[in-house]
């Protein structure tokens, strides 16, 4: 049993169902103290975070993941239990087998491989990891970022271990994520019955112009690494139910995804703009849940592809596509970050499972892209 | 105290929430069958319906109305029980008093004070009281119209006692209402997550277009009898919740009140046509509540407008507003059909309540109505 398979099982079996860590940081600590890294534990309100950093010189390449996992679900649609690991046709299954404990013991491994090999690099590496990545992610890696930006400690390259291939390991690195942004709009209109509309203002009518210029809205033509910005409307809600009564107001609930030719400023701007052409009156509360990121071909992006061209063969595609990850918190500081890991087929599904092979090359390509990054 | 609040005050005690009748139409039957009327009850369903005629030949005058009433609601914000009638300061009180227990008991005492002074009128007399006029109105006026349809019983003149005064008693009279058309519309998408909107197909985006459409559609201009043709949206509703969710579907449900000058099947049409254009499938289904009906000026109108300036000095305003009655039912018959009753102010509220004083003047105009009618 390789070293990587072997801490995986040792961390599926600790449930770790966010927030709880569960002792799987613990574990990581002691590898990785054992390994010449000095263990700084940062808790944050119930969340369990971990800096461990090794040399005090630059570049400082950071392995960066989350320890948490979704819920198991429904246990009857596991054919073994979701917390005992189990190697079954040369898979290894498990809560969290592929995203992303699978790829933190590959971390770990290609560390402690690499370090064999020459002990003082040129430079730092450092791991970062939370229990707070699949929740509310207000107390994990954002807060773990503040705290070294006010002591000005600075990463050059993060690699974050994110299952982001999509058929075989290594045909995905992402290069960056579109931002997230949502707007809460509350129409208000004034209550009558239907037999009587002068009497009262229904906020459908008054704003489904405007609702129809948001839709059909161009907000920008993306770029090489994004697609076009994307506008939805995910709930509208009017109406109690009387079906004689023009209700008071209505309520909205929609999302955009943008690119970096974007930010979040000009699009609420713009989304204001268009309802103010509308005679009505209305609430718009905005939640961002990321900024776009992107990192341009660089030594990060070109040392992730070279590691996995000469484990695999493949020449990896560079996606910005999916949902957001912790990545959104890293990139403002100035670092390249990419995401790399596992074939993400299985994630936040029942008998979700990692290959014992995938892992043994996903370790090689850490322990290559870390050769690349701080060569001799 | 008068034969009419006596009348009143009798009916007021029984309960008769839709559809119970509790003995209402057993009371007027007697008093009617004591006049000289033939009693028929028609029952359908769980409904109790009256209809008692006094004379063989035409013109067949016909007093219409229900001895249902709406819940009391909260008993507390009652000054006096709502079953129990009292009188205080000019006004009797209970559940009905206005809606419509205290017209038909005036309609009651003025058939009996117009056969005193002329036993054998020329032409027939009829009362057409139904127990669910307040409810779905599906087993009440229009079965025993059909009822009558079917033996070729036709009624010439019909005046239904709902309140349909605004200030003081003979200001209004109703000589038609505008029909309602109910729609419930359901836009088929496709679900799929808001990161991904070009695998998925917001129902919303898909026909805000069409909806702004119709919203701004002018359906007729009216004309000197009816307001335009309205178009209103109720309810509208899409999305569970999820925030990162696009739905797969949108329900709305909207209404018409509309003029004679359009039909339901002309609106109907146009509806269609409108959504066709759109690039989306869907679902509409409708309900017909009432087709609209107009008396135009003749006899009826006539007769009433001058037994109300007769008692009270009141030139009658000649209105089509306001919601539904069961004068929709009666009209496509061919029967002059109009409305005239007490003042609305206080109907399906707490504290329901009509003038003594107006409850006597009431009687004497049906009494005049008839004389009008039916002149020795």
């Amino acid at each position: 049993m390789s070293a990587t398979l072997d801490l995986a099982m040792d961390l599926i079996r600790r449930p770790s169902v966010t927030p709880r860590d569960e002792g799987c940081q613990a574990l990581l600590a002691e590898r990785l103290a054992a390994l010449g890294f000095r263990i700084e534990p940062m808790p944050f309100g119930d969340v369990t975070n971990l800096w461990a950093r090794r040399g005090e010189t630059g570049p400082l390449v950071c392995l960066a993941g989350h320890t948490d996992v979704v819920p198991p679900g429904p246990l009857d649609q596991w054919h073994s239990d979701p917390f005992v690991p189990e190697v079954r046709d040369g898979q290894l299954y498990g809560r969290g087998a592929c995203d992303m404990k699978g790829a933190i013991a590959a971390m770990v491994t290609a560390v402690a491989d690499f370090l064999d090999g020459r002990p003082e690099p040129p430079g730092s590496l450092a791991f970062l990891i939370t229990s707070d990545e699949e929740g509310p992610a207000v107390d994990g890696t954002v807060k773990v970022i503040e705290t070294l930006a006010a002591r000005s400690e600075r990463i050059d390259y993060c690699l974050v271990g994110e299952p982001s291939c999509q058929r075989q390991l290594g045909d995905t690195i992402k290069i960056g994520r579109r931002g997230s942004l949502s707007g809460y709009l509350t129409v208000h209109g004034r209550q009558g019955h239907v037999a009587y509309p002068h009497r009262a203002k229904n906020p459908l009518h008054a704003c489904v112009e405007q609702l129809a210029v948001l839709c059909a809205e161009i907000w920008d033509q993306g770029n090489a690494h994004f697609p076009p910005t994307s506008f939805q409307i995910a709930n509208l809600n009017m109406g109690t139910g009387a079906e004689n009564v023009i209700p008071d107001r209505l309520a909205a609930q929609f999302n955009l995804r943008f690119s970096t030719e974007l930010d979040a400023t000009t699009i609420q701007r713009r989304v204001a703009e268009i309802l103010d052409r509308g005679d009505f009156r209305y609430d718009l509360r905005w939640v961002l849940s990321g900024q776009p990121f992107l990192t341009h071909a660089g030594e990060l992006v070109a040392a992730t592809c070279a590691a996995i061209a000469a484990v695999t063969g493949l020449e990896a595609e560079r996606s910005t596509s999916g949902g957001t990850s912790d990545g959104r918190f890293i990139a403002p500081t100035g670092a390249q970050v990419v995401e790399f890991g596992p074939v993400n087929a299985t994630i936040h599904q029942a008998n979700e499972c990692v290959g014992v092979a995938e892992l043994d090359q996903l370790t090689s390509i850490y322990r290559g892209l870390l050769e690349r990054l701080l060569p001799r």
